[in-house]
């Protein structure tokens, strides 16, 4: 719970302090993870209610949801060699049945919202961006 | 709100890890400060909605309540003279209208539960010692 309201302090923090001013003077917002990964790890992977992880992320956003959401996903085994091949931070440090959790999260939170595209890691960078960039242009369109 | 969701965390860890494993072991915790500073300053300090705080404070806590609060009230241009003689913290370095606002909050909530006990912060410290230890022992018995 104390990681939770941490989580939740640095995004209240972000999201007033620079993603806010930042749409409001017009610009187009990339964050690299937002509300959903709360959801995902501490909700699903933590197991702690996920209305008080949606309330939670209520109050530290004041209810901003991104337009467009990229769920980079592969099996939980793979990322989690990636991510200690550069250096596990806490949460990548946990253990595999905790990623198995956290993806399962994910992908079914993507099947409840059309607004969360996912897309296999796996596939070639370069193929990843084009697609990546044609879903936000494909969004930008008046 | 990144602020208060900061507290909140504290308050998450020093709940969890140290006032509920004392009070299942029995003992009788004090605590200097814990919801009801929240509510006062975050509240009525800084303007965050009530119930917003109430809401944090039961995540935070997963709904422990203190059974005796003891408020210690002056007036808020002495309070604020204390503290700066002693080297005032982030919250006491605020204007003397948010410490009116905090303290005003703090008589409010005292007035709507009588768990809250107000006591003069000015009278004699030993008076003030009897007093409180006097409600201690009176909440005590069986």
């Amino acid at each position: 719970v104390a990681e939770l309201l941490l989580y939740e302090a640095a995004r209240a923090q972000h999201t007033f302090e620079t993603i806010r001013p930042a749409l409001a003077a017009g610009r187009i917002v990339l964050s690299e993870r937002y509300t959903l990964a709360t959801l995902a790890y501490q909700g699903f992977g933590r197991g702690i209610d996920l209305g008080t992880v949606r309330s939670l992320n209520g109050v530290a956003t004041g209810g901003l949801k991104p337009d467009l959401t990229f769920l980079l996903d592969m099996p939980e085994a793979e990322a989690v060699g990636r991510a200690r091949a550069r250096g596990p931070d806490r949460l990548e440090r946990e253990s595999l049945r905790f990623h198995r959790r956290v993806r399962k999260g994910y992908l079914a939170l993507a099947r409840r919202e059309p607004r969360i595209v996912v897309l296999d890691a796996r596939a070639d960078r370069e193929r990843l961006r084009r697609e990546i960039l044609a879903r936000v242009r494909l969004g930008l369109k008046p």
